[in-house]
C-alpha cells in the first residue's frame, strides 16, 4: 500500500529526503518542518505516528522518542509536485513540537530589525534529560 | 535593517536557500511551500511581497509575475534552528497559490492506497496563458 503512494513522491529531488510540514489537525498551526526519506514515509504512513529522517543525525527520528511529544498523524497530504509532504497531527506529550519547549517551532516573528519571541514556552526542555535537543533540533 | 535579521538565517545548511512555508494570513491554511535564498528573502523583507527563489529556474521567483496571484506578507517567523521561514499572507489575483489553479499546493490527500485530490479547483491556470507554470510548478 505505502510502496504505491511512496513512488509518486520526488525523494530524487533533494538527494533521498522531502521536507514533512507538521501542523495541528485541530487548528492548523504549523508546529515544525522537518524531513522523511522513504522509509520514514512508509514507517508513518504503517504506525500512524510522524517518523522523520535527521539529515543530523542520519538515521530515523521517531518523534518523541526521547521526550514523549510524539505525533499521532491524522492526515497527510502531497503538494502538486509531489516534494512536500503536509501532516496534520495531534501533538502528544507536552504538547510542545519544538525541541526549545514551544508548540510550535516557529516561536520567533520578525519585528522590525529584529527576530523576538512572540509565544510562550509550554515546558522546560531541561526535564528530557541533558542529552536532549543536542543543542539544535535533529532536523 | 533586512542585512542583520538576515544573517541569523542558516541559508548555508541546503546549498544557499531554505524552505519557505507560506500559510494565509486569515486562517493559517498551509498554501504553498518554496525556497529563497538571501536576495529573496531580503525582497520579500523590503517590499512585502512573497519572493522566492527558483531552483528549476535558478533565478528569483517574484510569486505572482505571471498569473497575478501575488502575496502581500503580513507576518514572518523564523524556526528554532534558523532553516526554515514561515510566511503569513494574503493571497491576492484568484485566490490560487498553486500553478495548477487550487487555493493549496496540498490538494492531494492520502487516501487508502491512492493520493486523492480533495479539494475544488479555483481557476483553470490555462487562463495564464500557454507557457504558465511550465509542466510543474517553479519550485
Amino acid at each position: 500500500m505505502a510502496l504505491s503512494v511512496a513512488s509518486q513522491i520526488d525523494f530524487d529531488k533533494s538527494g533521498g529526503v522531502v521536507p514533512a510540514i507538521a501542523v495541528d489537525f485541530a487548528n492548523g498551526r504549523v508546529l515544525m518542518v522537518a524531513y522523511m526519506n522513504r522509509e520514514a514515509f512508509e514507517e508513518t504512513v504503517a504506525t500512524g505516528r510522524a517518523c522523520y529522517f535527521s539529515r543530523s543525525r542520519n538515521r530515523l527520528w521517531r518523534k518523541g522518542e526521547e521526550s514523549g511529544n510524539f505525533q499521532v498523524v491524522r492526515e497527510i497530504r502531497l503538494d502538486c509536485d509531489g516534494d512536500t509532504i503536509l501532516l496534520a497531527v495531534e501533538q502528544r506529550g507536552d504538547g510542545a513540537a519544538c525541541a526549545e519547549g514551544y508548540e510550535s517551532c516557529f516561536f520567533r516573528k520578525l519585528d522590525g530589525d529584529a527576530w523576538r519571541i512572540a509565544d510562550t514556552r509550554k515546558v522546560d526542555p531541561a526535564k528530557y534529560g541533558p542529552g536532549y535537543g543536542h543543542k539544535k533540533s535533529p532536523s
